[in-house]
């Protein structure tokens, strides 16, 4: 089911859509992390060719596709970023512009490319760990904290991001996200960007429960839901945590 | 020439070696960091195929084949490691075992696997981060505190070790490694652990310099040199630093 969203994505690489300067996509497995990141066109990239030939089992999946506003294109400026924090691997992946992010003072993490998109990530993941310098029992304080932090990025320009703990991934509205939950019973879906349809009642098993989000919807036949601006949503195991 | 040696190691990972716990490389391509890791044994990996049939063009690379002693084999205890410091990605890799080193406490960096590896070097970026807040201006005191450490964690077991802050990169032998710097005029190289002959004045330009550390030599036919337990290298645009 991942490969077949992979494959309507990349082409929004330089195919179908203007994002054409890098992509990278990161995958969980267990508490260990597995990133791909190439600053060439995904639609042209053989290392995409390789992801989705790959048989990929993970709970949670981040990817990217780049269109460079701020700095060059290069592999240290592809998303997504990853950092430790609390021995968890945290991966951010953010479409949109930010105006004077780069003026936030950084403390723990300091960016290794120069684009806006890691300076927030750190600003983001400092905050978090100031606040919390050990994991916090509540999941509800996280998810409030990392809501505030998101409006306060979200404040200097457009903020549309995902944000992986390990566990839960945190999606923040500010112009453009949609989303749709995949479970039994599973239908066909055929893609916008590519000619291809699946049906995936013959590639599920009934408890198979899988979310994607995306920028744009990614098929044309499934109701996708248009999260509203300025909201966060956060996902675990494939479905939306609420409250 | 980096595909030649890689074709020589990865049969050490479960074919010519024990090592067969998994595998994983990290290639710097600027201030970016690639990295690619496999559970599987690198002789038998996918990935590894297709590592070996990319064209790499990377100043510093870190290699390493698992055999599991502490944690099991997982992706999070998958070699190389990888964490920020001072804005840099530095990547660790280590050979042996430690006894005692996660009685360490550790502050900034923490584990995300359970390895001794791990521990070893969130515990060394602790030091040189308490030590250097900021990137210290001496080359030479960095290089001073990293043999420091090494000597320090080394007295807990065996510590043949390679750690990279992108610029530098540096070899810590315990009790086993050797290095090779090849340089015009090239010749001709025959690997052990695999029937497979270079001839790199074929492949080379006059001004290529590439040197090749290992636990033990990877050709049957080349100058390698055997660095003293307890000695610490530090290597640069493939050239030994001294002093």
């Amino acid at each position: 089911m991942f490969g077949f969203s992979f494959s309507g994505l990349i082409q929004r690489g330089g195919r179908t859509g203007v994002h054409r300067d890098g992509w990278g996509i990161a995958f969980y497995e267990g508490r260990g992390c597995r990133t791909f990141h190439d600053p060439q066109a995904s639609c042209e990239s053989e290392i995409a060719s390789l992801v989705q030939s790959h048989c990929v089992k993970s709970l949670n999946v981040i990817c990217h596709i780049r269109k460079a506003t701020s700095g060059r294109v290069c592999l240290e400026n592809t998303h997504p970023f990853t950092r430790e924090l609390w021995g968890r691997s945290w991966a951010f992946a953010h479409n949109g512009r930010l105006k004077g992010i780069k003026s936030r003072p950084l403390d723990f993490y300091r960016p290794i490319g120069t684009t806006d998109s890691e300076h927030a990530f750190c600003w983001m993941l400092d905050r978090i760990r100031k606040r919390h310098p050990r994991p916090p029992r509540s999941a509800r304080a996280l998810r409030v904290l990392i809501r505030e932090l998101a409006d306060s990025v979200g404040a200097l320009g457009t903020f549309n991001m995902l944000l992986c703990d390990s566990q839960h991934l945190y999606c923040y509205c500010s112009t453009d996200l949609t989303w749709l939950t995949r479970r039994a019973p599973f239908g066909k879906a055929s893609l916008i960007d590519t000619e291809l349809t699946v049906d995936f009642s013959k590639e599920t098993t009934p408890n198979d429960i899988v979310t994607v989000i995306a920028t744009h919807p990614l098929t044309r036949d499934e109701p996708w839901q248009v999260m509203q601006p300025g909201s966060l949503l956060p996902f675990r195991a494939g479905l939306p945590v609420r409250g």
